[in-house]
């Protein structure tokens, strides 16, 4: 803790930024005006970004885990003294709890008992599975699969990490006993899967990822989910599968089409759980972003490094 | 391991044995007949049980986690030389991990999702919750209870452990944050309650448990979620704080009548989810005992202590 009180703005008004306060608060700082703060949190888009900063300002904290659009908007170039943070990180919780709901309700066979009006205990028994034991394969080990990866262990899971670079993904929090895959060797992952998660970014690389040729290779007892974006998937060859009942079901948070038309047979295929692109809504993103604001007012109160620093060479 | 292969004997024929002979294996032991063994693994029910056994039998596993029917049915005490050891915290594991699932789905908002024919994002946005910086209540810390706990904590959920006697909860799965509270202290907690969990065995002082008075003194975003026995929450009340919306929610996997009748409103109340108490499936249940096997066997040929021994003078 510093001996003087370290004074941080909030800007803009709307939203409401009452948990910001708070968070600075938390954070061991005390919230003033601009013109006399040392640091300012920014809650708002870049176009109403403000044009000039007091030369007081030594750090800007922006509300954004991807931030292309600030650079697009001259806001960080604009102000070369200063250090810029991002949201990096502190929206794949929410986003990882919301693959865990997807995941276990399939594997426990939840959609169907919704449906039931009647004890259809012995219809049922044989349909409820368990992750314990079961290879999760999580195609992306970004923030959303780096925060899913604990959820799972703890479920008896094995987990199969693939990332682009195959670095083994480590961590406080990553138990040893996950694999880490690169990309290039996805094919040969398939047979030893149980369940696949996709939250991997969409790129010319990953479209279509997950093709009929993928699923084909995957279990009668499988399910997908995907918290990505709906291009990883060839929807037409998923929607064979499940209609088959090629794999055992989908989850899924984000479709493409996006939205997806009301027509569309995933909206009534039995073995479908589609979520419209709700797994980190409003209000759980300000929550997470005061969570954020707090951690990095307090390393800033003490001079420590800051989370998710923004390197203006390099674009991100 | 012993220099010498320890022979064990499996019965009956039926349930499939293929399981339990593995799980021998796996423990580092040899499947014989009951006349050569040191060891019978025993799938089947009391009244099946072997009237005699020859001398060389030392330990009889059996497959039951409560085994009041042995005792009634003379099993144990027939065979005062032998020693007896059950499958308690065998199955607990299952019934956690659809706590979890029944817990999510409510808390994410599914049951209204999976009903949705059209992409309601922004209805849907306010109602997506998150264990996050929640504290769960558990109510039992038995087998079950205590598996579920290193399932919520890395879901950032806040763990209040109800037991009888307020003796901490403490293990090397269990996060120091986790509070115990004594039974008897069990009206303080509520308020601090976001969602709640019951896992504590019928008895009389558990009947009701869960009634008006407590249910008024949750939050109108708290689940509740049973998964031990029907007659710990007053149905009457809980369908009345579902139709209100004084809770958000119930995850039902046990239920008072069951069977629930085909008219029972909790059927068709859209916040309450009902799985037809099937959270311990019987291939699950099978696949947890071998597991249990495996692990006692392991233990019986290293000559160390079993699990989960019966006491024939504590009838328990």
């Amino acid at each position: 803790m510093s001996e003087t009180v370290v004074p941080i703005a909030v800007g803009p008004a709307r939203p409401d930024p009452t948990l910001l306060i708070k968070a600075i608060g938390e954070g061991g700082a005390t919230v003033a005006d601009l013109a006399e703060a040392r640091a300012l949190i920014w809650a708002g888009g870049p176009q109403e970004f403000p044009q000039r900063l007091p030369a007081s300002i030594e750090w800007v904290q922006l509300p954004a885990a991807g931030i292309e659009d600030w650079f697009e908007a001259g806001v960080i170039d604009r102000f070369p003294g200063v250090r810029f943070t991002s949201a990096a990180g502190a929206f794949a919780h929410s986003v990882a709890e919301h693959t865990l709901m997807l995941l276990l309700a399939g594997v426990r066979y939840l959609p169907e008992q919704l449906r039931a009006t009647s004890w259809r205990q012995q219809d049922f028994f044989p349909h409820v599975g368990t992750l314990r034991g079961k290879t999760v394969t999580i195609v992306g080990a970004g923030g959303i699969g780096r925060a899913l990866i604990p959820m799972l262990t703890p479920l008896g899971a094995h987990v199969i990490a693939v990332n682009r670079s195959g670095t083994p993904v480590t961590g406080p929090d990553i138990p040893e006993s996950v694999e880490t895959v690169p990309a290039d060797q996805l094919g040969k992952v398939w047979s030893r899967t149980d369940h696949v998660v996709i939250a991997a970014p969409a790129t010319a690389a990953t479209r279509h990822l997950l093709g009929a040729d993928e699923l084909a290779r995957l279990k009668p007892s499988s399910w997908v989910v995907n918290v990505a974006r709906g291009s990883l998937i060839d929807t037409d060859a998923l929607v064979a599968a499940l209609a088959t009942g090629a794999i055992a079901g989908a989850g899924l948070d984000v479709t493409d089409p996006e939205p997806l038309p009301d027509d569309h047979p995933l909206w009534t295929l039995p073995n479908a759980i589609v979520t419209p692109h709700d797994s980190n809504p409003p209000q759980l993103r300000l929550a997470a972003f005061a969570d954020h604001v707090a951690a990095n007012v307090a390393r800033f109160v003490a001079n420590q490094d800051l989370l998710a620093p923004i390197d203006p060479t390099r674009g991100y």
